[in-house]
């Protein structure tokens, strides 16, 4: 199979390089670009000097076809909802990593992302790739809205509970810290060494774009759900998101009850660990690779329920879930290319 | 004034000892050790050299009590249950920076930290030293049980809410995170540099010896609070403590209101910064110094109040509250050896 | 092929689990323990679970050459010393990553490494495993002497200068650079995060136990190489070593015809590559991968060569070498298990 | 005494900011900038809030001669050759902390620089402030350039050797090594988190402004001495610079003779510290403090010394030495301002 990427040049493109090269179904990799057409894949990523040799080549939907059975857009906002309709018609499949596609409700996304959503008639093609919990829909799709990082490790995290209805509905507070790569590759003030090493942010507090994303998902699964309190921040490393979650227990339970109900929901799911009694994961134990990893606790105390989900953000948060969704999308073995060891230490 | 500091090879010791240097009323310090007796302290702290040229000495109150008025226990759990009473008694001020005297109640004492509580006698002459809020009391106290850092960042974060009693009070939760300092100084597994690096942890779930500290403190303010939520989490730096808190409001609440209320609360106060609407403190603001800097904020579509309190764990959190507790009890100005300007970046 | 570990629990044998779990001709890794036995390896490392489920064993030869075909030793000084010439024996591939089997002189041994050296016997049986410059002698090998992480990064940077007698033979001095995991997983004060972190250290001046093997391959290649000067340092981070080496040339050189040298001598490598004019590595451009990154440059004012070699100290610096030399030994394919893309950011 | 900053909100003028503010005779610091008129400098450092609350000024030299005596400029390129003859003629003293003024010749400015000199008439009226080998020039200085950060701690580093003649003129290697603060508060590609955390990067090779700064002095020292090579390099960490500079001794030495001569040189210096033997310094150790630390050794095997010269790079490198320079003109105490003990951990 021979794929493309639009917008290899940042931390989503590179990503999808590294896992694609030992691919067992993908012969070749072409690049595009909106605005940096003919640069080398080197001279942006001296990394890849000797594995990726490409040029950057312009999109054309016309050629683009007859080169690539797939398009992944790891692009900046905007970009899909201006592609995508005309990639999909062409008769390539679309996997999307921007947010551009993943809110149903256009009157969401103006108010979150402070912008014109993409036409409805994209909106409603896109499936919304979140692999474990809609993998039929994603089968018969051409066109996934890949998760973000946040709502990947938030609603991994959440799902069992929330499914089974098991806490109170206006009780949802996740807590999430992200590595900087989240944050993309354009350097900023916020990203700068000198001010994040040895530091540690919040930001964007009650009005990260992602809180819509987590709540439409919960939605689904549990229309009850009120809205959720989502505070992001950043820690001084590279990679990995952690989301703490807390909630209140409908009614008293017990640990070993709750921990159960996570093996048997995830029990089949390749990329989802749940970890035994007193032992909750650390990010870099996902580091590098597409696994989520969740730890469960309930405190008598307070009645509450602790979860902790794991995941490397630029993996199984962007480009990994991105190759699981393409594998889905056309019967690969849904772990190809993503036997991927986390890289410890 | 002379001061001696029990443990000065710890980490708080040596933010002691950093501090103490330019203490305008502190004219000699004198260092001692329970077991290693002779050693320079140049041997352990290089970076002390040509400032500090002393060697550790052995505790003997007799001779103690004659060549300082004031001593700092910068020790290990059990040394100051030992020799508190003794040195108060031969004259001495004490200040315990660990965490044996800070409970009233040995039951709870004896729950939370596995071990026998210090002597009841002990324990009630000790006031609790969280200075801001109560001066009084440490005017006129001979041994301070000085706080814990992550119940100094929560509870200067908390104080004016829960006074007040705007908030529900069982729907505290308190999400802490900090640098690697706190853990002290002794090598182990959880703060190795190859497994800490990259790395965001979230640790003793549900069992952190801060939280009786915090309810018991809570609870004098306000008895109606119930058992609180608090998960420790460890960051990849040095210093540094932030607790994001998660409250819901008993009704709904401007968020103007709720900063004036912090700003009133806080306004004599030389230590604590309440920041403007729309920023939040991140900890690298207050590297370095005497500083708990707290951002408020309210959000209408949860009815949830989220408060953000930073500090240097080692500095507010510890030694440096420690030296305000010492200018309190001696009526030094409060900002003596305080002046610290945060270090940035 | 059966492969065997042992040392597993080490951060030499964390990487080769990693690797050879996509090795296409390891159909199966059996971990053996001096110490743990019985241990399961996600006691010891929770990255592992659902990927690597075995339990440790204890090391038996007689089992040992019936269950595997090649054993890696990931072992602490002096494990080697006393197993390999049994195991070698039975019939089973040695590949030793430890420093017992690198020096042929057992008195530079002793005198750089403060022990008795192993048998002469079994010193003289082992390749220096090399894998760039000594293929042959590999293909050829049962035992193999796996080199040093800073030997193997300086040794690929000098070769061709120094097989080509360009430079002065009394002039060349090594300045290293090292993450911390090249210390091993065992707690200690000098990778103490608190201590490390915002800190940048040189340690073991004029005697790190690799000055004598990187001397031992310079004079193989030529004689008249003189005592080189080697000092190498502790970086704040995890993985990488960059060795920046200082030589004068023998007389005037265009930086040209250096960099043609290097590409010459490399150009068949699927390992090496030589950067082009005015680029030089970065640690991380190399960062999980089995790439060495080498650049070189003349100054014409004071007749200086200046070479920058990176590699990752666990992969290319440990195990992911002596994958490579597995797979020489046993005729396949030198990549094989050896694809990985370094991870960038 | 009041003085004026020019460039409060770079990295150097914020440092001034926390030395000054505990300094015994600076009554006010006035904030001046040529781009941000009217900012507060809250907005540009929260972490000020409090202890400044001033606005920045423009510069009028008029204006500026009646509210301060004596001006820092802590300025980019070009701004320091345009104002400091017209402030220095109103009468006030300037610390120049940039480069513009440090090299006598406008040829050689020229052509390290790749920008045009400032008049020769300002280059000749500033001395060069390396305090502890120049303070009687300082003491009857008007306008001081401030060295570099890497020439601070090379040539304190170096001063003994050369001076004696004990090392061959043309062997000096200098392997610098400095934390990203050094390279300002600009965001950058190179000091993005994302891409220096784990990372170790070689730049500027054989190209950097400050070589021709250290082969001045060290020609004034001593005029044998030839071209230097220096190398430097970006550590993952925000403050400090360690420079491992190697040499060639003209004839055999013990090393204890060598490091009686260094603490024979700087016996009286206040900020200068010769290590013990066997003892090297690591940056930490003089974190956030004025001190240059310096070990020594004799490689017996080699014939050449080692010397590790570690600073501060935004204190002693740069802000500190300014005031340092400041306290030697007006006759105060050298260490007033500057009794900062180093932040460990």
């Amino acid at each position: 199979m021979r794929v493309g990427i639009i917008g290899a040049t940042g931390y989503g493109g590179a990503e999808l390089l590294r896992m694609l090269k030992n691919h067992p179904h993908i012969e070749e990799v072409v690049l595009y670009t909106s605005s940096k057409e003919g640069m080398n894949i080197n001279e942006s990523y001296p990394h890849l000097t000797a594995i990726y040799e490409q040029d950057l080549k312009p999109i054309d939907p016309d050629t683009l076809k007859n080169e690539v059975e797939a398009v992944f857009l790891a692009t900046p906002p905007g970009v899909s909802a201006e592609w995508s309709q005309t990639i999909v018609e062409s008769g390539c499949q679309v996997i999307d990593l921007s947010g551009d596609l993943r809110l149903r409700s256009p009157e969401q996304y103006k108010a979150w992302y402070k912008r014109e959503a993409a036409a409805k008639s994209i909106i409603d093609q896109a499936v919304y790739g979140l692999t474990e919990w809609r993998r039929e829909e994603i089968r018969a799709a051409k066109l996934i809205a890949n998760p973000g990082c946040y709502p990947t490790a938030t609603l991994l995290g959440l799902a069992p509970l929330i499914q089974e209805g098991l806490v109170r509905p206006d009780s949802i507070i996740i807590d999430a810290k992200s590595g900087t790569s989240g944050a993309g590759r354009t350097p900023s003030a916020i990203t700068h060494f000198s001010e994040m090493n040895e530091n540690f942010k919040i930001y964007q507090i009650n009005q990260h774009k992602h809180i819509p994303e987590i709540e439409q998902q919960l939605n689904d699964w549990n229309e009850e759900v009120a809205a959720v309190t989502f505070q992001p921040h950043l820690v001084p490393m590279v990679r990995g998101i952690m989301a703490t979650i807390y909630m209140t227990a409908k009614k008293e339970i017990r640990e070993q009850e709750l921990r159960e109900l996570y093996q048997t929901s995830y029990e089949k799911e390749p990329f989802v660990r749940i970890r035994k009694q007193g032992s909750y994961p650390a990010t870099k134990e996902v580091y590098g690779s597409n696994y989520c990893d969740i730890g469960v606790t309930y405190d008598e105390r307070t009645g509450r329920i602790t979860v902790v989900s794991v995941i490397d953000n630029v993996v199984k948060g962007a480009s990994g879930q991105a190759i699981q969704n393409l594998n889905v999308m056309n019967g690969f073995d849904e772990e190809a290319g993503l036997t991927l060891v986390p890289m410890y230490p």
